[in-house]
């Protein structure tokens, strides 16, 4: 049985790979006086006078939600907030399974970005989180930007900023493995969506100072025609000297790749122009951007992809279920760039020095101490 | 220890009343790619093609969202979206201990009905069902119809409808201890709120000919000052004969009395001067319009209360479990009238005639078998 088999073979037999239950015995009409009427009365009229109690006495305090409206899912595309309940039901999965942290799938019916916002506002009151997921861009950062500074809980887009913040932690580790400093390195991000663009803005604030952003018609300058809003944002921080050219043109001389694009868009000729001691991150899925034997084949020292079938995984669920479980611990109110930064170094230290090498840069998906060590790094600094 | 102290020593225990659990276990790769991905795009891309399918392999097919704006909240008024919650957790615990369905409680920071009906309907793909809970009158009859309309999914207030079916099955099964028949009986619903109205409309639609509406102001006729639309609408198929007056004068020869109302506010006085074989269901919480033994005292038949330490209590817990059970195993689009009635008859039949007394005319709250006739009832109208 394939997995595709296998998968439409579950979720007919689970119909919902979630479900509610109480902590609360219901087993006399004492405990109905206690857990419903009338003693619930009784944490409400707290929490009227003193919201903050919501987090005492109520989901809020280990509850997020996992909110998206079906227009950018995997690599489905806009299938439409029914078809992605799926997804969203396995990152709650992932949420409770890795971190402990509760989370409700909520699809909207709207693919409007004003009326998102509004409702994740009205629905936020329940929640200690909301992690945005599968939101195509330009639109996600706009919600996300906005939802940050209307609510006071944690927002976070995890298709943005838990894929940069593990793109990070291997390229720390892989810069250790080729004996590379940040500040000289050419990085080249192709795919110029809101992975890359996090991806390139996490770099940057980390310490790279020469990142270079690709898409479909190729470098990406001042110059470059059809930008949106934030894209053209990036043109002020990243290729810095106004190059134009192909993808190849970028990676003449380059030291590290990172794609999140497109499958076997790089060949071994355009990896071979690459500086010695190169780096990649091939994540198109499932097929990477090139093939991880045909990269060492051209030379390339270290490459990691998103598949679990080859060495040096790069997978969301390294983060995001560590991320919420600090926040929602240390009741953060916001994620951070600091946090971002603390999360990705901690995931790289858990790679001790005399284990690195070009095959293990990364921790696995199922070490626990993945969760643990995020949840810690981004609890120091609330 | 009290009730009080009991509920928030355990409401800060629990810390939210609900937990969110897996049903797929993710111990290997293997599970992760059939719970995630890329498994889980296959369930996607069929529900893609076909939006019932979600039925068949989301939470959809067992899952309703519990809706509030907290703007009415038990006996605590407008109390807001934060304070409702441990209300609407305690509701989702009921909804799965008594009936077997997932609820999710979603508290909205709006009041405002066009923002609210947005909301709900944007939330909608993920959910079998609305609950709405705890919304004022006359929004919530906007609220409730609107939605309605807009919806392929059974929405259900249940602090009207619950109420209306749990009063219905107590008066049927009290008509028939009293031995009257429903044509001939006079009837005065005091409080003319979302229960009020909604037992009115139901006692109307069961059989009912003389029902009398009254609120603070005494008897509601179509010359009562400041009636909201809804109550304007009930003064045609209500108060036929146009009467004004006290409550006082409403119970003047009436058979049957229904108070969702106000502590204490039918003296014994009043109660004598209905009919021979009354019957009243004072509803106050925690304190009833009159207490059953001074009903008992002046003549009152049958009387039930909201309370657990008095007989014949009306719970609406004996009803919304059943009802979603019904609706979401049957895939219910809508709750119907006919519904609601059968509902109520199925109630009533659980208690057996040989059994049937003044002070037995309703099943427990706890009786394992009012889910299983209520929903049996609902499904069979599909």
């Amino acid at each position: 049985m394939t997995n595709a088999e296998k998968a439409l073979e579950m979720h007919e037999k689970w119909q919902g790979k979630l479900e509610i239950v109480s902590k609360a015995k219901v087993n006399s009409k004492e405990d109905l006086a206690v857990c419903y009427t009338p003693g619930v009365a009784e944490p409400c009229k707290l929490i009227a006078k003193d919201k903050s109690l919501a987090y005492k006495y109520t989901i809020k305090s280990n509850t997020i939600a996992v909110v998206s409206d079906g227009s950018a899912v995997l690599g489905l595309g806009n299938i439409g907030p029914h078809a992605a309940m799926p997804v969203m039901e396995g990152k709650a999965v992932l949420f409770k399974e890795f971190g402990g942290v509760n989370a409700i799938p909520i699809c909207l019916d709207t693919q409007d970005t004003e009326e998102i916002i509004k409702a994740v506002t009205y629905l936020a009151p329940g929640f200690g989180g909301i992690n945005l997921e599968d939101i195509s861009a330009p639109r996600c950062f706009e919600i996300e930007e906005r939802l940050k500074e209307k609510l006071d809980i944690p927002v976070f887009h995890d298709d943005q900023h838990g894929t940069a913040i593990v793109v990070l932690a291997g390229i720390i580790n892989a810069l250790k493995v080729v004996g590379k400093k940040k500040e000289e390195c050419k990085v080249v991000v192709n795919g110029a969506g809101s992975a890359g663009i996090a991806i390139t803005k996490l770099l940057l604030t980390y310490g790279f100072k020469n990142v270079t952003m690709c898409d479909k018609s190729g470098i990406l300058s001042k110059a470059s025609a059809d930008l949106n809003w934030m894209q053209e944002k990036m043109m002020d921080v990243t290729n810095l000297e106004q190059n134009t050219g192909t993808l190849a043109d970028a990676l003449k001389g380059a030291d590290i790749f990172v794609g999140v694009s497109a499958p076997g868009i790089v060949t071994k000729e355009m990896a071979q122009e690459m500086n010695d001691g190169a780096i990649m991150f091939a994540m198109a899925n499932p097929v990477p951007e090139i093939m991880p034997d045909l990269a060492k084949e051209a030379g390339v020292r270290v490459i990691g992809t998103g598949r679990s079938d080859f060495p040096n995984q790069v997978n969301n669920v390294l983060v995001f279920p560590g991320i919420f479980k600090g926040a929602l611990e240390g009741g953060a109110k916001h994620i951070t760039d600091e946090m971002k930064l603390a999360a990705a170094k901690a995931l790289a230290s858990l790679v001790p020095e005399n284990e690195l090498n070009e095959e293990n840069i990364l921790p696995a998906a199922f070490d626990p101490r993945c969760a643990e060590v995020v949840s810690k790094a981004v609890k120091e600094l609330i």
